[in-house]
């Protein structure tokens, strides 16, 4: 049977998960997010991310969390910013317009944004008000090209935005393989310290599902909760999402799970650069693209799945190769001495 | 520590359901309910509801499968008929006007709705187009006041709805206690017959969280997997939902804990019975509603706790009491205990 | 043929609005209402209503009015509370739910609301955040039961809506009228003074169509432009929307025709009330609304036209009749004329 | 003071609307739309478009026409896709997102959609249901960038929509400019039967106010006076649109004017050839992107106002001049006079 390395959310959750779930499974807890589990969590996370002044909110999925965000920040008028390789604008089925807000897409560089490509949509858009107004920029760490921010590109950013009256979010779907990523230089408090609102990715990370929304901005923060409730965000046993959030933070266990998964890929990522295979896009965490020749592609397909991602030519095309905290080192043995035999 | 009976999900989930997350924990499933359990919990479920040609899909919560449901059936301009103590109507934050839909609230008669209060609300609605097209109507079952539909009662409902081109929808938030009522006649069968689009709900009868939309008309099963991406509601690790739907059914589990919950409501609702107390609502499911004076309210608090349902006077008020698959029978003792000995 | 008094836009404007249409016809003017008229226009109504820190927008007609200043006024989770009789609430084809808001509603008194009403709608949403907030009152003067505020009314209700943080908004659809109502003591500043927001009718008051928007509050002001953008409702020719509230307000011609209106309608009630024939509502402004037997409303459909309002039992029902500044001297005779001779 | 060729709306409208308009003033009608100007002026609308089948509603503007119908066609999970220089995307302030639809924007040829564009929007969206379902074509005639469709044009892409299950919708604000521009070979006819709807632009061609929604598709035709409702786009007075298309179209007065118009143009593009100046884009209708140097630009100014539309080089730009049915003759010479003195 074929080992997959389509995605990093293929098998269920870590192991510490299903354990707390089974210890706690009969204690009576309030609903919708106002058991102690979600409020101990919370509090774990601002303390990591030296945060005391933000709220955190525990959501089920990337998308809920992107689409609540941007709709509770916005007014009708007002857009959100994102590079065309986003999340929100390639793979979330509308979801942001059919909250009423459109995305102003730009081709980003290496899947990041930059004040000079910012500033490009702002003057795009001069002509008020028969265009939007742009409120809020959209970034993801780790990209979904698996590059990631360095310290000073996101302290531009953040300042850049803050000079032009727009909110920073970032969608941190993969936020844990980002900040372990060998090349990073940015911290959760980095993070929460320069954004106006970002998420914790749980379900990419090892949780069985749950994102964890992390919100500095004041007027991002007030009335949170009738925006989770709206959008069908709100669990009536949100204690499931608090709990995974208090084992994967209590001790280092959420960042031990992404460098685990980001060295995996830079093993498969090493055999690929041993054989002169290049790659679509220049990568440390948890994604790589190696560029192969369709001959080398339905090799690897014999025995492992994965997504074909691009297109390079006629006779080439980038595939993605995805690891996480559950890939098995045999696996990780396995394709690489295939790899290794590819012609 | 005070005893909860304030709802139905104050606790995690049957131990079985446990087990079957951690015996599959690591087989490696396709994302975004494509799982093979997504796929065996469905067809187990078509095949008991002995509607070979329904889909089904699984989501989170309530709130979000009645915004989904809803908002995938209608177009703009259509709107949904409620009983006003529609879950819909009174504590969904506002979700279905969200997505831009009216709900035509009308009093129901124990939270249910008959043909005549349909037809109250059309002939409310002559003005076209001045006024919005009705086009679905909304019940509960159980209701939100605890009460059930008899087979005459809905199938009375579903010819008027067929008769005068509205959609049937059923929330099944609390399906299991409905259809296991002591004096119910109304089965799953029957359900998936009389309906357009009904879901079955896990969340408050043993699941961790889930829902199972059940989808009869055609028009409502076009595209539907669209829609629950859209609205944020497509879990990754959609397995979960399947696995847990799959444990429940396999057997007769969902029912039995139904049953259970049920049985444990009936046994509190005699010793107010035997006390002379009344209700607020005559119920045969999970939920009763005795009346009681404040001084028996302030008694019972002491140990347990509870919803203050409706004041009734000023000495009297309703209180809701609610039991589930977890209720322990020693809480159930305890309970009935303080009962008898109310002064 | 028959006479019409189904409602004051049968005809088209006065002949004054057709006159500054010619005379300023072949002047270039720059689009979207950045023309010298709108802003003139706007400089008088603000000096008339002694509102100088107010903002005048001009837009086609009234649902647009309404849902533009509601879209504009709420974040998604807030709602608006209104009277049932409330046209939003019966006669807009769901026009505020497709931008997303929850009216609530609850029964008036003749057509008004009162801080106990309000206070009511308030108090049944105490259970945040799984139900709205409420965070605007809509009113209308006068009504549409052709009711009106007093000013004592319009006050207490200003300062509730103010101490619980509501905005207060003022549909003037039928303002003029209201105004001008020989029991009013409600002028123009005052609605100025006591709301957040109100529109001031020109469709039913002598205008081929238009309508003035008038914000006192710096939140719902800012960038109001950019909503009437976005929902359509910017003319290109903004011109022919401040052309025609030039002319109405240059001098007293505005007031002038809503007195007219009142006067006609005042004079068919009189007539009425000497029949002894009462009504299903008290008005002073341009609708009346007797209860006839159903033989004498076929006698007077013979020669006008007009709506049947509501029955009132097996033999009677109440009618509108509707004057406005349109309405010729000669048809009011002849409908006097057929009143008085009534069977 | 300068003369403006900055729009096609900086005047009223054509005398004989003026005329019409007072002749018909005291002529009572019923209200929104239900008037008999209205069904007569659409009944020769579709006879002179030959289009016996379709429909035809009246609205106030461009934008609501846009929304109007693309609310009306899509369902929540549906886009539309547009050349990135239509006025959807680039001049609507997020009219149409804030119905919650994306606009699928393709970079264009001269304003113009292909199939091949088409196709490659399609080809970008093959991961369903993660990405939204393209149903509907946007296309302008003529273009935002004054350029206009082929017969042949029209027709491959009609066909290639009716092939791919897409609506083809036409915009037409321009639409006599584009039929009646001197190489076009376009008939209303033609356009009646190629799309399955598209709307006629009164604004910008004579009329005070209106655009003439024409729709061929029964699947759009349904209800659609209600989706007009219910966005505000529903005059009380809709005779006031009824009347001045009956006064366009009961002789050939709309295609005169729209004549006019381009044939100023081409006389202005016709001095710019002669000076060897180049265009932005190559026109046949009543707009023209002469490329000037900024120094030209300048000289222009002091008498006349238009857009400066695109920088091309640190020296040059391109301008926008735009003639309507009220372009004056005089200006076109004193226009005319003063680019041949150009220096």
């Amino acid at each position: 049977m074929s080992i997959s390395f389509k995605n990093d959310y293929s098998e269920g959750c870590h192991p510490r998960i299903l354990e707390t779930l089974s210890h706690t499974n009969t204690v009576q807890q309030d609903g919708y997010g106002t058991d102690e589990y979600c409020q101990r969590a919370a509090d774990l996370i601002l303390q990591k991310a030296n945060a005391p002044q933000s709220k955190v909110h525990f959501v089920s999925g990337g998308t809920q969390a992107n689409m609540l965000v941007i709709a509770a920040s916005l007014r009708p008028h007002e857009s959100v910013i994102a590079a065309n390789t986003g999340h929100i604008y390639t793979n979330e089925t509308g979801a942001i317009e059919a909250t009423g807000h459109k995305i102003n897409a730009i081709e980003g560089i290496n899947g990041k944004l930059t004040p000079t490509q910012v500033q490009q949509v702002l003057d795009g858009h001069s002509n008020k008000p028969h265009v939007l107004k742009q409120k809020m920029v959209y970034i993801s760490h780790s990209t979904e090209m698996g590059t990631i921010y360095t310290k000073n590109e996101l302290t531009e950013l953040s300042n850049f935005c803050k000079a032009n009256n727009l909110y920073l979010f970032m969608d941190g779907a993969r936020l844990g393989q980002g900040i372990m990523a060998e090349d990073s230089d940015l911290s959760l408090e980095d993070i929460a310290l320069l954004t106006d609102v970002f998420w914790i990715g749980g379900t990419k990370n090892g949780a069985l599902l749950g994102e964890a929304i992390v919100i500095a901005h004041s007027a991002i923060q007030e009335d949170f909760a009738f925006h989770i409730k709206q959008r069908g965000a709100m669990l009536s046993k949100g204690r499931i999402l608090g709990l995974q959030f208090l084992e994967l933070f209590k001790d280092d266990l959420f960042f031990d799970l992404a460098k685990y998964a980001n060295e995996q890929a830079m093993k498969i990522k090493q055999t690929f650069i041993e054989k002169d295979i290049s790659f679509w896009a220049e990568t440390t965490t948890n994604q790589i693209f190696p560029i192969l020749h369709i001959n080398q592609i339905s090799q690897l397909s014999q025995n492992f799945s994965f997504h074909h991602w691009r297109k390079i030519d006629e006779e080439h095309s980038a595939i993605r190769l995805i690891t996480s905290w559950a890939t098995n080192k045999s696996s990780i043995d396995t394709l690489i001495d295939k790899i290794v035999r590819l012609k």
